[in-house]
């Protein structure tokens, strides 16, 4: 990891520089990273109301108002039009565009929504020696749609999307028991056991991410996803939308330890 | 208390039929009550906003979806525009009718924000021997307006409301983690001790609510307050919106134990 990217601030100057435009995992160690969503003002009550009622895959961290990009309560002076490696630009749900600075694309009605990550989680268990396989396997983590319908809110709707670490079962309420103090970043898993309760045919098989593999005596963990409000979108098919390229994330100037509500 | 509100839907049918018109204290013990804030929907994006922002004053228990006057993640099948004992109806900021019932009130854009209440913590205090002096004085709560201000959300802001207990010290400390375990009834307390760091000059005279005795060896103990969202309406003065009237609270089917996140 380079040393320049040890904080937030000094991620988000990368950014803005446009010297950092890869992924972000590993980068300022300890600083909270999140997910970004930016809707039309018209789109963002719904989208608002889909996040309070859906707390565990799409924990609110903060939310613009609407034409502000500073998300003044995670990262003052943050500009979030420029300060992550790389966006997505949606049309009509369609992916138009994957530009690394998105001020041309700007609009005086966005809302923007900076929701939690599972990296804060993750960072957590590694700390107490609860193995997590993809950070291992130096694989992405594997997620997958689920049959769990999220609570939907106006145009809002669709599946729980979950990611997935195999544990022991011991390790598994251990898992449990550190992740439920950080209900913004997904809180305790949603399931454990059979996957194909929860819907999922084929756990070598994710819908997004890699397979990890699963050791004997372990058992699927699945927590839910910040990838939940992107898979929302892409059914709800907003006008305009703009949001984070997975794996290039917003970094804060939040420390995980901040989030810890235990 | 009359045998027949012992249930959440109890109080509800009561209200209904018009036979349950007083406020609702003591009425169906260990269901959840909250307090009811109704806005057209162009002024919802920003009081949702407000209420993510102040989570300690404004913890939302369920937001209705536009035109819908049916709260169902707190009480399936309850109608919130009858099933209170009495509303206030807000034009411009002013309060134009106490009605038992809002149905000639009532318009298709408006959505339903319900809100955790006091209440909740204060049973389980009791609950724990720790002394609830207006419920011991059988008085209404001392609320205070303070100089903490909220974080303002679009049109809304304004200055944190706060009621106030007087606890011995070792008493606060217990209460405060008691309360730490209800983050949807306002948490742990805001301030305890000198009145003044908060901007209350004179704590026998609340702003709302009745003053309660202070007895050797207790401090005041303060929390976030439910009358912290009115505060907001009474200052952004939207063209039209409804409230509960103070001390009739909508009664749900949530149980105070629901509440309790551990």
């Amino acid at each position: 990891m380079p040393s320049t990217f040890l904080t937030g601030a000094s991620v988000r100057a990368g950014c803005r520089a446009g010297t950092l435009t890869t992924p972000t995992p590993g980068l300022a160690p300890g600083f909270v990273q999140a997910n970004l969503v930016m809707l039309p003002k018209d789109w963002a009550f719904d989208f608002l109301l889909f996040c309070q009622r859906n707390p565990k895959p799409c924990p609110l961290l903060d939310v613009t108002d609407a034409g502000s990009w500073e998300p003044t309560g995670v990262a003052k002076g943050a500009d979030l039009r420029t300060d992550l490696p790389a966006f997505r630009v949606f049309e009509n749900g369609e992916c138009v565009a994957e530009p690394s600075d998105v001020r041309d694309f700007w609009r005086d009605d966005l809302v923007s929504f900076v929701i939690g990550c599972s990296f804060t989680f993750e960072n957590a268990l590694v700390e107490r020696g609860i193995p997590v396989r993809h950070i291992e396997q130096n694989r992405n983590v594997p997620m997958y749609r689920t049959n769990i319908e999220c609570q939907p809110a106006g145009r809002f709707s669709g599946p729980m999307v979950v990611s997935m670490r195999p544990l022991a079962p011991a390790q598994a309420f251990e898992a449990s028991r550190i992740c439920a103090r950080f209900p913004l970043a997904h809180g305790s898993p949603v399931h454990f056991g059979d996957p194909e309760t929860i819907g999922i045919r084929d756990i070598g098989k994710p819908d997004y991410g890699d397979p990890v593999d699963t050791r004997a005596g372990e058992v699927p963990v699945f927590w839910a996803c910040g990838v939940t409000p992107q898979a929302a979108l892409a059914r709800a098919k907003p006008p305009f939308a703009i949001t984070h390229k997975p794996g290039h994330m917003f970094v804060t100037d939040r420390k995980d330890t901040d989030l810890d509500a235990g």
